[in-house]
C-alpha cells in the first residue's frame, strides 16, 4: 500500500489530484518500479505514462492494459489506482517466472481521468484516441487557472511521444466496479461486454406563476401537475428495459421558486441509460412521448435539450473473450455486465479492441473515502487479467 | 389617477415601497386630501395614518376603512391604495351630501402591508393588535440596514399617538381580489367571510446518494421515487375540501444536486390552505401520513418541518351582514368568499370586529404592472363600501 500512501486522508482515501505533487510522487514511484521491473518507458504529450515489456516479437501490436492514478477530492484507495498496480503486478509476475509473450506487453497510467482538478474527465484518454486535439487537452485549466500543459511542464511530465494510437491486439482494464451488483450477487469477476449509451438531458415545464393563496386549484398552470405523471411513469419505462436501464434524476429547480407562488418553470435533470443503442433510443423516444403527453393532460409547454450523449459501447469480441476464458480457467464465479460509468477504456475502444474485468467493491461505494474491496477479489482480477494478457499476447 | 402618478413605472404600474420618498410624497397627497376633507388626523408610533371624520356622537367606537399604500417593487395601481382611496372618497362624498352618522368614521393607511422593502409583511397593522412589539416593528431594517424607526424619522411620519387598538364598531377594507374568482364568474363583489389559514412546510426526503450508472433502479433509496406519490396524493386529498382548499409546491431543491447522482435530501416547500380552522387541521394530518406512506413505500426517511403557519380567519358577522346588505340593497352581483391572501385586515380582525370586500381584477393579476380592474367595477365597490360604514355608524 506505498502507493496509497500518496495523497492518504484521515478517512483511509486519498486525495490524489491530477498533476499535482503528489500526482508526481506517485507517477515517479510507479516509474521507478517500472523501470526496476525492466521495462521500456514512454512519456506522451498529454502526460500519459507507456511501460513496455518486450516480447518475443516486438513487431506484433502490443497487448496492453492501465488506468489512472488520480483521484477525486474524496476518493478511495481502489478507484484507477488498483488498475495501475496490476499492470505492472502482472510485469512483476512474468519476470518472476521468467515467462516471455509473443507480442509486448504495456501497462499505462492514463492522466486525468477523474476530471476533479481538470475538467472533462478521461482527457488523457480522449486525446490519445482523436476525440479531443491536443490542444485542447494541454489548455484545459483548473479553478486557479493553470492548464495541463504547464502543470505537465512543472512536473516534468509533458513527454514527446506523440498522444496518438499505435497498433495495439488488446486493451484490458481492470477495475473495482463501483456498483453494488457483483457484491449482491456474491460473485468475484465481472466480464465487460460493453459501456451503458448515456443521455443527459434538461427537461423544462413551464406553466403560469400565480398566487398559492388567491387562485383556485382547476385553473392552474402547475408544472408540478405533470411532473408527477412524468417522474412515475419514466421510473415504469426504465423497468420494461431491466436490468441494464437507468432513469435519474439529479437535480430539479423551481422558478422563480417562491414559497407561496406557483413555478412558471421546473427544471429536472435526467439521466437515461442503457448497453444497447436501439434501447436507448427507444428510450428517448418513450421520455418524450412520456413529457408531451403528462404536459398536454395538465396544459403545460414543454422543452427537453440534450446536454450531453456518450454512445453505448460494445466491446470487442476477442477480448471480451479472453477475460472469460481466463476467468472460467481459474474457477472465479462470475457474470457478464456492462459499466454504467465511464473509464478510459470507453475511449481506448475507440481505437483498438477492449474489453474490461470487473471485482466487487464493499457496498458498491466509490468516489468516497471508505471505498474497499476485498483482498481475495483483488487477488483474483490480478489472476484474470494476467491470464488473459498473456493469452492475447500469444495468440 | 394623480395618486398612481407617485413611483408610476413605464410598463403601467408602481413602484413605491414602503417610508421612501415616494410613499413620503404618497401620504402627503392623502393627508391633505383628508385635511381639506375636514378630518382630524393621528400618526402613530408606526406611521400609521388616521383620519377622522366626526360623528354626531364621538363617544362612540368608530367605525374604519383603509389598506396600504407601499407597493411592490414591480407592483400595479390598485393593490392597497384602491381601498385607501375609497377611504377618503366615503368621507367626500359624505361631506359632498352633508350625511351625518352617529359614529366617527376613520380612513386609515397602515404601514409596510407589502413586506417588500421590510420584512415582514403587515408589520404596521401587526404591532398594532399586538402581533409583534413595538420595539420589533421600529428595529425592522431594508437590505441597506436602514430601520423603521430610522426611516419614519427621516420622511417626518414617526407619530406619537400610541399603536394600540382603540374602540372600533366595525372594520371593513375594500380591496382588489387578486384571484381570478369573481372574473370567471363575472361577478361584481366579494362578501368576504374569512381567510385562509396557512401552513408552510418544509418536507424533506432522505434517501442515499449512489451513482447514476452502476446502481441498479431495484435497490436505489431515491426521493423521487417517493415524491411522485406525495404530489399526486396531496392533489388529491386538496381536491376532496374544494372549493377552498389549496396546496402548492412553491420551491423544490435537491442535494447533492448532481446529474449523475441520485439525490440524498428533495427539500420541497409545501402550502397548503383552507378557511376552516378543523379541515386544514385534517388536511395536515392527511398530509403527513401520506408522506409517510410513500417513504416508508420506498424506503426513505423524511422530516416535515413548520415554517410558518397562519390560522384561518373567521370574520365578524355584524360586518359581514353589513357588508352583505349594502352590495344587495345595491343589486350588485356577489358571492361569499375567502380570501386566499393575507390582508391588514387579518391582525385588525384579532382586536376588533372585521370584514372586506373585493372586486374583481383583470385575470386575477396582481404584484405586476398589468395589475387592472374595471371603472364600475371600482365604483360598485367604493358604494357597498359607503353604504356598509353607513350602516355600522348608524346601527
Amino acid at each position: 500500500m506505498q502507493m496509497a500512501k500518496i495523497g492518504a486522508t484521515a478517512k483511509g482515501g486519498c486525495n490524489r489530484q491530477a498533476l499535482t505533487d503528489l500526482d508526481k510522487q506517485a507517477r515517479d514511484l510507479w516509474v521507478q518500479w517500472a523501470e526496476e521491473a525492466g521495462c521500456d518507458l514512454r512519456i506522451d504529450q498529454m502526460g500519459n505514462i507507456f511501460a513496455r515489456r518486450p516480447g518475443l516479437n516486438n513487431a506484433l501490436p502490443a497487448v496492453v492494459t492501465g488506468s489512472h492514478i488520480d483521484t477525486q477530492p474524496t476518493g478511495g484507495k481502489f478507484d484507477g489506482v488498483y488498475g495501475v498496480l496490476a499492470g505492472l503486478e502482472v510485469i512483476r509476475s512474468l519476470n518472476d517466472h521468467d515467462i516471455s509473450t509473443s507480442a509486448p506487453i504495456e501497462a499505462v497510467i492514463w492522466t486525468n481521468e477523474e476530471g476533479a482538478r481538470f475538467s472533462p474527465a478521461m482527457v488523457g484518454s480522449g486525446v490519445w484516441c482523436g476525440e479531443f486535439p491536443l490542444e485542447y487537452g494541454h489548455n484545459r485549466s483548473d479553478k486557479t487557472g493553470k492548464t495541463i500543459k504547464q502543470e505537465l511542464e512543472r512536473i516534468d511530465y509533458l513527454g514527446d511521444t506523440a498522444c496518438t494510437p499505435y497498433p495495439i491486439k488488446g486493451f484490458i482494464e481492470l477495475h473495482i466496479e463501483q456498483g453494488p451488483i457483483l457484491e449482491n450477487e456474491e460473485l468475484q469477476i465481472g466480464i465487460l461486454t460493453g459501456v451503458q449509451g448515456m443521455n443527459w438531458y434538461d427537461l423544462t415545464i413551464t406553466g403560469q406563476p400565480v398566487h398559492a393563496g388567491p387562485t383556485p386549484m382547476e385553473g392552474r398552470r402547475d408544472p408540478f401537475m405533470a411532473l408527477h405523471g412524468i417522474i412515475k411513469n419514466l421510473y415504469a419505462m426504465t423497468a420494461e428495459f431491466a436490468p441494464w436501464s437507468r432513469v435519474t434524476f439529479g437535480d430539479i429547480s423551481a422558478q422563480p421558486g417562491a414559497r407561496n407562488t406557483v413555478p412558471e418553470h421546473l427544471i429536472v435533470a435526467v439521466d437515461l441509460r442503457h448497453p444497447d443503442k436501439s434501447v436507448l433510443a427507444e428510450m428517448d423516444r418513450r421520455f418524450r412521448e412520456i413529457v408531451a403527453e403528462s404536459c398536454a393532460l395538465a396544459n403545460l409547454d414543454h422543452d427537453i435539450a440534450i446536454e450531453w450523449q456518450s454512445p453505448a459501447v460494445a466491446f470487442d469480441t476477442s477480448c471480451i473473450d479472453a477475460v472469460r476464458k481466463a476467468t472460467v480457467d481459474l474457477g472465479y464465479s462470475n457474470k457478464e455486465m456492462v459499466s454504467g460509468a465511464g473509464h478510459d477504456a470507453v475511449y481506448v475502444s475507440r481505437v483498438a479492441p477492449t474489453s474490461m474485468i470487473f471485482i466487487p467493491c464493499e457496498k458498491g461505494i466509490s468516489h468516497n473515502e471508505a471505498e474497499n474491496a476485498k483482498k481475495e477479489d483483488i487477488e483474483a482480477g490480478s489472476n484474470v487479467l494476467i491470464n488473459a494478457l498473456v493469452n492475447l499476447a500469444n495468440d
